[in-house]
């Protein structure tokens, strides 16, 4: 296991065991209590956050290197993962950022050559039900932790920009992935559905209209089940009606919501 | 100027010019006589095509690499780019494959060290105007030319895979980027239009439904001309309202065709 090797063992072994020059970041996506989360880690001797990220081993896909970083930060596995764009800047960030990361984190020249490399990174975004995951630091950080879109803060090195893009792309893909299946436990109220696609799209949506929307192409169906333990009226659990949702993503659910 | 450099010369730089494990393939589309076609390499000693490709140098961006080779392959500058995909199977072809294609090119062991090693690719596909296009062949093909979809047989390595990966791609961005206006010149007939959606989509689509959809948009407008030279009644000249154009792309021009 990873997690119980030293910093030190890792750089021993990076540059045997990684390719080089190639990384990927992991934008993973959750919701709770009607807000977007995204996975973060506070990472030593840093105030900015980052992206979780990890690099590919010399016998891996890109997405199976993923899918391993995703394990090992949140518990999970089978998780809906998506690659989506590659950054490629040169420097990626202030020159002299990476560097001064790697010297802080107080890693000698000769063990740092690996880190210190210039990386292009491919972006993934991840969709998980927020309640499966157990976040967990990597040998970088100190925590691993959920934060709403505006909690975070400026990100490390070029994070900021992963992650405006992975936002766009699942705004885009909203209507051709199975975004709510993947994001929502398996009953879901439709006020908690809708709470999804406004979080989503970053503004609120007609009650009217967004249900005739979701009803017309017959993606949720109602249980025979309410909410209960609320306040108000104790409102009705819906399902996805899977085999539908993923005929209407095949066409595209269209228009705008 | 790459093109007046010897094989042996690019190998012997190769290794201290361009990061390790990175390539690019290209899949350019252009658009003639009523057919998609695509761009690719006769390699040398090779009986299948390759498409366009190269590596990515030490100061270049992901994009500053596709540009240039897409510019040393066709001439032209200010394409339609879009990176899609990254492909990074761990042997991406039969592993005997990449050691045979370099031995036949006639490069000795203690050169063909760059080229046979484990390459991750960024495809992109690039959207040009068929009749701007000098295709030029590069250091390890003896001819680069235009083919249709149904002519080009099986490619090279993973490369078919890499294209239809690409064309699957060009479908769903059909409604999301200006497609059209790259791949038709300025000015065009309703029926080459309706030509071109159908050799991408791959299927024949109804004459008034597909012009209904069109006028509805306003993103055509008809221009005081009309094709000469032709055998039938002369038709319309159209060309693009760009601004609208855009902006219905914005939204996502919506519902199948």
């Amino acid at each position: 296991m990873e997690e119980q090797e030293s910093l030190d063992q890792f750089l021993d072994r990076a540059g045997r065991d990684f390719l080089a020059h190639i990384s990927l970041d992991c934008v993973v996506f959750g919701f709770h209590a009607g807000q977007l989360k995204i996975l973060l880690l506070k990472m030593k001797h840093e105030d900015l956050l980052a992206l979780p990220g990890g690099f590919v081993m010399k016998d891996e896909t890109m997405e199976q290197a993923a899918i391993r970083v995703l394990r090992e930060r949140t518990g999970v596995e089978n998780v809906f993962l998506q690659q989506y764009h590659v950054f490629s800047d040169v420097l990626r960030s202030d020159p002299a950022r990476r560097p001064l990361i790697v010297e802080r984190l107080g890693i000698p020249p000769e063990k740092a050559q690996f880190l210190a490399q210039r990386f292009i990174s491919v972006g993934f975004y991840a969709l998980v039900e927020f309640s499966r995951v157990v976040p967990r630091p990597d040998l970088l950080s100190e925590t691993c932790d959920w934060y709403s879109l505006e909690d975070c803060g400026p990100l490390i090195l070029d994070h900021g920009r992963i992650l405006e893009t992975a936002l766009t792309e699942l705004r885009t893909q909203l209507n051709y992935q199975p975004v709510g299946y993947n994001l929502l436990p398996r009953k879901f109220t439709l006020p908690e559905l809708q709470k999804l696609y406004e979080a989503i799209l970053g503004r609120s949506l007609d009650r009217r209209n967004f249900q005739r929307k979701i009803f017309s192409y017959g993606i949720v169906r109602a249980l025979d089940e309410k909410r209960t333990g609320v306040a108000h009226k104790a409102p009705n659990l819906y399902s996805w009606d899977l085999r539908k949702y993923q005929q209407a993503l095949k066409a595209g659910l269209g228009g705008g919501w």
